[in-house]
């Protein structure tokens, strides 16, 4: 199995059914095709060679989607970045994977500017973006218009397609090595449940993000149109919605609340609307119970995964969500393991654990990672034993289905983003006047969870909460930034000098699950 | 991807659903398991190595569908062997595989004991029949009572899972390897076609042949239950639809003819069946249409498929059979290609062709087998430019419907197997008496096709059609033996000296299509 199969596919099956919508515009798969056998020409050309890492910093656009089959048309691999990092964190990402070339749009010129005079690694910016070139960078369209299309390199099932970065424990990111057998079987055990309607799906979640990535293969797949929006906000999406004649999209809890939150401006005909993934984060029940009724007659799928699993782990079809079916005691489950994957639960010897004991989540199967780039340790020690370990705590009832109940890893998840804790003390603690720290997560309603930091200033230092926080700015993503400080004299530690977290967290837990903190503390 | 992984599919998400059901009995997927890793331990315990081949020759059993997980369960690789083949045809596969070991039942006990005396490679004889077991042959259930299970091996992806024997063109039988990825991913191609129900699957067809052998891995993969009838008989299919409330089946044609010919002895209650997939030769129009009268409601998912392919290649969802929609077009097709496999209708010198034209069918993907045992050069060929040639000849229409047409091998489809004219002239040429020979197919309304020889005596030899019949059975399988037989002072030939054999179908297809052939000549 490899990605640009279901390339092939389009332009065999349906060629003239059109692939991908936006803003009105529309193209058909021998369109789509097309461009993408240019593109993938238009790399070859500017010195691509196979295996070779392509990244791209851009907000969600048809691009977006031609690039994502073009790299691996022409025998390189995929980095998607984030587009919510931090300079130094794209800098990393791009240094750490050997990226030779990176798309950027109008959003990100700049910052593609930057990165070129300071990447190890980086020759060929390419300017995808609205207006012509700025100077230095490859014109896409002119390109596109000028290169005659290539034939596909057809890469084989266990070459690598893509390495997407997520952060680390180890206050690093990592980049997560995927093959096309890995991609391409999650994708066909989301495709043979059933789920998803025939019809066209929105990507309005960020498309760099592998739960949309892989959403949108499934589309390719099924032979679905792609309609896309740059970016989030509630009523983009619900205008696209309505515009698109969007049948099915995915989006994370916190997307779902500022949805049913946002005031109802005018009456919206959302009547092709069958169907909502969730994922990423939990979904409170009541944010659930007030998403079916803003969406009556939608199906709510909820699904868990993760990049190392590309991303497919469990999938809850949308019966166990509805009311009518509360009896069954599923909904507080995210689901039964997909066709491609095992899951199970076991202890810290890796035993299996009987039903019902909460333990570590671990998977085999072919979607499972080949592994993290360039860190044999890393690797080793989540793929132990032949089986992937999530860092999640869970437990799984008789029928398979499966429970979170925690995280081993020591990460907050914020508006569907995982921040691991390390990162953000990491940066905490490259500021002169941080003596300690320790970083939690924090209920929030907004975002599931808010990034909240213990600071322990070295004695006699003065430092403010802004001055803490422009500092982190300059070095990690926004959202895995602080939203509250909290100055202390001492942390709790345990025998062996760690910090109990736990006992940091427990004031917060003690209070309403799920109201936000308190005013930032300043010391 | 591996076989195994929907053994542990079973025991985690739905151990105590029923997996298995034959003459009333009923097994759990936790007890088919517990037998399959018992049967595992079994073969280990008497002496598998990795890779080993172990072959199994038997009607349909229960027995047979744990010796399909337990070989791979313990690292082995499956042979199951046609129970039509004759003693050389099977000594053939067993000693072309060195196989080691091989199941029998009761029914095939002498056969397996010739087989044991002559056979080069095979040491153990294992009796899975009813009652005790013969002189020098492993008792299954005693063997499975007192061997405690083993863990499974875990089989990776590329790992070979079988070799399954076929007609050759050449010939001879060739041993198709496919891999574990092979078959896993055409049963997930079949599964996301979302066209069989949840229920209970009927192995109707001979569990031996890849065509059963795939579908029933679909239902391991959907959690569905099997039920086993021993073979094939029309009051036995009719009374197994009733009494295991069948949800969905697999029939070739001439079984279909079979059950509609078959006479209404008694009322049964069909109300359970809601599918019925057909293929591996041509659907007579009239027939489709009758037996939509006898099971109405039924859909009839037509696919079109081969050993090569693990085995999906096209499908064709019931909406196309349907009479209401006969203005679609595409009742004749076989359907569009499976959503792991790309196709394509290719001239002599392997260039795609225009839509409409006919050319030879060729296929790429996960599912296209690894070659063929031990013929790297059959491999080469058929494999060629990264393609599996198929030897069937079709066009593909607009919409990416694939119409078949004939077929470039010499080939003859008969009761739904495969019969390569090669290998029955080359029966028929051991003959002291035959100076040339050429079979072909014939139009025949209850198996399709029925084999008709040529044959050119030697001059001044005497030989009569019995005789010929005699010795064709001591060599070749009953169901590729003529079933007539034609004696010719001459045959018509090429000016490079081949059989013109389109010339002698041409007076068959000058009658009426599809009515048998007169009777048989002597000389």
């Amino acid at each position: 199995m490899y990605l640009t199969q279901f390339v092939h596919r389009g332009l065999r099956l349906y060629p003239e059914r059109t692939a991908v919508r936006v803003a009105g515009r529309e193209r058909s798969f021998r369109e789509l095709a097309d461009r993408i056998a240019r593109l993938a020409a238009v790399l070859r050309g500017i010195g691509l060679r196979d295996d070779d890492r392509v990244a791209m910093l851009a907000h969600n656009s048809e691009r977006q989607l031609e690039y994502q089959m073009a790299v691996p048309w022409c025998g390189g691999v995929l980095n998607p970045c984030n587009t919510r990092w931090s300079e130094p964190e794209l800098l990393y990402a791009l240094d750490d994977s050997e990226s030779t070339m990176l798309l950027v749009d109008e959003t990100f010129a700049t910052m593609g500017a930057r990165l070129h005079s300071r990447a190890r690694t980086l020759r060929e910016l390419i300017y995808c973006g609205a207006g012509p070139a700025p100077a230095g960078m490859h014109d896409y369209e002119a390109l596109l218009a000028r290169t005659p299309p290539q034939a596909d390199q057809v890469r084989r099932a266990h070459d690598l397609a893509g390495v997407f970065y997520t952060g680390g424990t180890t206050g690093f990111p990592k980049g997560v090595m995927l093959s096309h057998t890995n991609l391409c079987s999650s994708a066909l055990a989301l495709l043979s449940e059933g789920v998803f309607p025939q019809g066209t799906y929105l990507h309005a979640a960020p498309m760099f993000h592998l739960a949309d990535f892989g959403m949108g293969l499934v589309q390719w797949a099924a032979g679905n149109t792609h309609a896309i929006i740059p970016g989030f906000n509630p009523a983009g999406v619900l205008d696209a919605f309505e515009r698109e004649r969007v049948t099915h999209t995915l989006l994370v809890p916190t997307m779902i609340q500022m949805l049913v939150d946002h005031p109802a401006d005018r009456a919206r005909d959302l009547s092709s609307l069958r169907t909502i993934v969730y994922g990423a984060s939990p979904m409170p029940d009541r944010l659930l119970e007030r998403a079916m009724a803003a969406f009556p007659g939608v199906d709510f799928v909820q699904a868990y995964g993760m990049t190392e699993l590309a991303p497919l782990g469990t999938i809850s079809p949308a019966l166990y969500q509805r009311p009518e079916n509360r009896h069954l005691g599923k909904r507080g489950s995210v689901g039964r393991a997909g066709v491609c994957v095992e899951l199970r639960i076991v202890d810290s010897a890796d035993s299996e654990l009987p039903r019902g004991e909460v333990g570590e989540i671990a998977a085999r199967g072919a979607n499972v990672m080949r592994g993290y780039w360039n860190k044999p340790q890393a690797t080793a020690d989540a793929l132990r034993n032949g089986w992937l370990h999530t860092g999640d705590l869970g437990y799984m009832d008789e029928d398979g289905f499966v429970f979170l109940v925690d995280r081993a890893k020591d990460m907050i998840i914020s508006g569907g983003e995982n921040v691991y804790s390390a990162e953000v003390e990491n940066a905490l603690m490259q500021h002169q006047t941080v003596a300690a720290c320790a970083v939690i997560g924090i209920p929030s309603e907004r975002w599931g969870e808010s990034v909240h930091a213990c600071v322990m200033p070295r004695p006699g230092a003065q430092v403010s909460t802004e001055e803490l926080l422009v500092h982190c700015h300059g070095l990690i993503a926004g959202y895995k930034c602080p939203r509250s400080i909290e100055f202390v004299d001492s942390l709790p530690l345990s025998g062996a000098g760690k910090v109990l977290k736990a006992k940091l967290r427990e004031r917060y837990l003690r209070d309403e699950p799920l109201r936000p903190p308190g005013a930032t503390h300043t010391s």
